[in-house]
This record gives structure tokens, C-alpha cells and sequence, in this order.
């Protein structure tokens, strides 16, 4: 007798059904989400109406995106996925810069701009010198490094989100290491601010008793030929939020000093970055997706 | 020191966000739904392409979705979820009318026909009658029940997919029981169709080496005062689809006699409904669904 779906074996029933030519990677990663699937409704034992709500969540989910606005991406960050999906395909030797979300706001060919110059284009915040090296791991310094950098202005939003308002390029710059690995600029203190709350993921937020904020960071895009890319940001170490980012952005090594000096400049926050040498790239999954995408 | 997020403590870090006034129901079922989606994403070790495709994937199912269109609906039925959560909720003593997947043809107040009346108005199909009883698990007959059937028409469609080109309420109606429990109706022998399979959940399939073919099956609702409702098919026995039913919806149980016949109705399909005492409601979720919809 043939194996019909029963309550007991729904994953073998519906996992027996793939094809002979399905790619092994796309195979070995549906057979793992219905596993899991499958075993999420069975331990919850999920009821009609909560399918039901669900079905609704994830439309309505779909439906608010745009070219503007992912809400899946911040279902996903919210559900701490990004930050899990990104340490996974990211671990690095102790003592390497480590990674964070790259998030929605990164601008590629960003101003190459001369060690020690301004980002803050519109006046706004306190000024912070932001300096420090970028290196191997056994200290040496990386010459030819791109420390690409972005961040919020004082009202906490990104140029890209008022443009107009904001000049082109405000609180964004690319920097250039020299034979010292070194890199500096002046930006303002980053502060922290909410993501867009006003959909079905802030709508979850509210429920779960959450808060729609991240703390403030500045965010790094760390190059270097021969090293792996290092997406990540640093955070001030007295933000309010800094333990309940809201996405899971922060990692203890990535709390940077933000210390008052005196002069024009009122804050300076040291952070070096260490690199890893590239390993070979992972094509574990290059096949399925051109597959999928066929 | 704070525990920020780490790939190891992943699932803790997210789960230990929740505030202090969530619903109970709502934070089990959250608290399952990030266990088992990290677990997903740990043993696949998925990577950032996959994730992105994902997002991707998700996105384009949400905005496909219409009033006529459900694709999430369709992504659970092609993965088994939908079947599941239909058997969780609906457990029954052996003996008794198996449910299956409700569908999204059904039609409310459909006509009160007379036993014995045809619901096949297009003149198309092989002519089929379907009769049989409705009792209790001691095989009592069920007074005043109400047997509410639809099916496809020859043609693979249903009447509400086919406006002005069927007759309203083709292939419908609903039979009220008398004191010897039974009914009987003259239908079509119906025919195997696929699911809508020009959006992503069609792309899905067909890179799993799926088909997305329904067998053939007429639809069963059947109420009565003081027992469970049944929301069931019958399948045609010999259907090419009967064992790869692409939402998953054959139970042995449910595939019934087709048996050629002699006369104008060229089949007979003879089904009985076992019908259980109704069960105190599950008022499990109601409180998690409102708290959620405020």
C-alpha cells in the first residue's frame, strides 16, 4: 500500500515526493525546512486560526514591500535569521574584526576622501573622530584597505532616506590605507533610532512587547585584497539600546570607546580592524540557485 | 556581562527579548517558530545566497497574492502544512470520517436540492451517482444533517473560476438527511486539474521535479447539531494523481468506490460519513488571535 500523508510521517510523506533530477543542495535544504516546518506546527500543535493569522501575516508582509521598503528582510532581522545567516557564513580566528548585519543603507562609490576629513556634510551632531588601523592578524598593517563608512546624521536618518533634505554623500566617505594600515575621519556620534515600525513586523514587535530601536553605531565596509570583506559596524558603549538591539546587531567585540577629548572635535572612538586571509569561496550553493533561477 | 547574540545562543538571545505582558499562547508559539526556524538555517548551514533567494522567494508569493489569489495558501498546501495543521485539529477515533484540506472552492447557502437531484446544469461528464449514509460511530443514522457537495465540471474548473461561461451553482448543492440518515445525488465523475502553478509556488514544484496535479475528488461538508464537523473529499479510485496528490490530501479512507454501472447514470459511488460528538471547543488560541488583531 502506497504511503499516504499521515499526522505522524507529513515529513516523509511530502519529503518522498521530490523528483530524480532535483539539484542535491536545493533537495538537502526544502528536505530541512519541512522537517523543521513540520516539526514547529507539531510542537505548538498549531491551531486552524493561528494558520489562519499566519497566512494573513505573511500576505500582508509581502504586500507592504516595495522598492523602498523589505519587510521580509526585517522579519528576518527582527527574528535575528540576518544576524544568525551572517555569523554562520562568518566565522573568523579569534582576535579578527568580527561581522554584523550590513543592513538597508549601504551606497556603493561613496567619496574616496583624504585621511582626517569630515563626512557630516549638514553641520548637525557632535563631531567624533573616528581613527584606528587596519591590519592582519598578526598586527600588520594592510596597505591598500578600503574602510568604507556610513552612518546616520543627528536626527537619526540616512541621506538616502531624505533626499533633498540632506546633501549627497552626508556622513558617508571612503578611506584608503597607506603603508601604516591606518585609516581616520571625523563623523558625528551616531545615534539610535527605530526601524520601520509602521507594518505587520512593527505590529509583531508590539505584541511580543519589543522595541523598534537600534542602538547607534556606525557602520564599516573593511577591503583588502587577499582578506576577506568585513561588513560590520562599532556602537557606543553608553547607548540605552545596546542590549536590546532589535535586530541582534551587537557583539561585545564591536563596542567601541567613544571617548570626550577637547577641542573643535568632541569625541574620539579608537577601533582597529583585523583581517582574515580570503579563504575559498563557499559554492556549496552557486548551483541550486542558478538551478532555482533557471 | 550582557549575553549578546551568538550563533551558538542564537535561539536564547532572540527568545529572551520578549517583554513581560505577551500572551502566553503567543509567546510558545513564537518561541517554537525561532527555535525551529534557527535550527533550519543551522543544519543547512544556509548561506547568504540561499538567504537571499529566500527573501526573494517570499516576497514575489506575497505580491502575487489577490483576491482571487492566495499563493501562501498554496505554498503551505505544496509543503504539507496545511494538510498537518488539518490533522492536528481534527483527530478522530478509528471509524470515523477522516477530514481533509477544506479548499478554496467552497461556496456558502448553495441550493437545498431533493435526494436524487443532478448538480451537474452544463450537460457535460459522465453521470454519477453518489449515495450513502450519515450516522454516529454506532452506525445510528444521523436525522437532519446537512450534506454540502461541489466538485469540478468536466473541464477541470470550477463554476465560481468560470463566471458567465457555467451555470451558477454547477456541480453544487446541499442534501439534508431524514430519519434514515441517508443521501444520494447525481453528480459528474470528476476530474483531476492542477493547482494555479504560474507563480512562485509553481517554480517551486517544478524545481523539485513535482507535477501539480489534484486527483480527482468530489468535496464533502457535512454538519449536523451536536457533532463535528466533517470537511472532507472522496477520490476517484484509479486517478493517475492518487498517490502524488500535490497538496497532499488522499487518505486511504477517503478513496472511494467508483463502480460502472448500467442505465443513464453511467457510475455509482457509494460513500458512508461517521460523525463524531462535538468536543468542547479548543479555546486555546482565541486569546493570542484577538490580543494579535488589536
Amino acid at each position: 500500500m502506497h504511503a499516504y500523508f499521515t499526522e505522524e510521517g507529513s515529513v516523509e510523506a511530502v519529503n518522498a515526493r521530490m523528483g530524480q533530477n532535483v539539484s542535491p543542495r536545493l533537495a538537502t535544504v526544502m528536505a530541512s525546512l519541512v522537517k523543521h516546518l513540520h516539526a514547529f506546527a507539531k510542537e505548538v500543535e498549531l491551531t486552524q486560526a493561528e494558520w489562519d493569522y499566519g497566512i494573513d501575516f505573511l500576505t500582508r508582509t509581502g504586500q507592504i514591500c516595495s522598492g523602498e521598503r523589505q519587510e521580509f528582510i526585517l522579519l528576518s532581522d527582527t527574528l535575528g535569521l540576518s544576524m544568525l545567516v551572517d555569523a554562520i557564513n562568518n566565522r573568523r580566528p579569534t582576535g579578527a574584526t568580527e561581522n554584523t548585519v550590513f543592513g538597508p543603507f549601504h551606497v556603493e562609490d561613496a567619496p574616496i576622501r583624504e585621511h582626517g576629513a569630515t563626512i557630516s556634510l549638514d553641520g548637525k551632531g557632535e563631531s567624533c573622530l573616528f581613527e584606528g588601523r587596519v591590519t592582519d592578524l598578526d598586527g600588520q598593517p594592510i596597505e591598500g584597505a578600503t574602510v568604507d563608512v556610513w552612518s546616520d546624521n543627528a536626527d537619526g536618518f540616512y541621506d538616502v532616506q531624505q533626499p533633498g533634505i540632506q546633501p549627497k554623500w552626508n556622513n558617508r566617505g571612503r578611506f584608503v590605507t597607506g603603508p601604516d594600515g591606518r585609516y581616520s575621519f571625523v563623523g558625528i556620534k551616531p545615534v539610535s533610532y527605530p526601524i520601520p515600525d509602521d507594518g505587520p513586523v512593527g505590529q509583531m514587535l508590539g505584541h511580543l512587547g519589543r522595541h523598534p530601536y537600534r542602538p547607534a553605531h556606525m557602520h564599516y565596509l573593511v577591503t583588502a585584497p587577499g582578506f576577506q570583506k568585513i561588513v560590520t559596524h562599532t556602537f557606543v558603549g553608553e547607548d540605552p539600546y545596546l542590549e536590546s538591539d532589535t535586530v541582534f546587531g551587537v557583539k561585545q567585540t564591536l563596542v567601541a570607546p567613544f571617548e570626550h577629548i577637547s577641542g573643535a572635535t568632541e569625541w574620539r572612538s579608537p577601533f582597529d580592524f583585523v583581517m582574515v586571509p580570503d579563504a575559498t569561496e563557499d559554492h556549496r550553493l552557486a548551483d541550486s540557485i542558478e538551478h532555482a533561477a533557471s
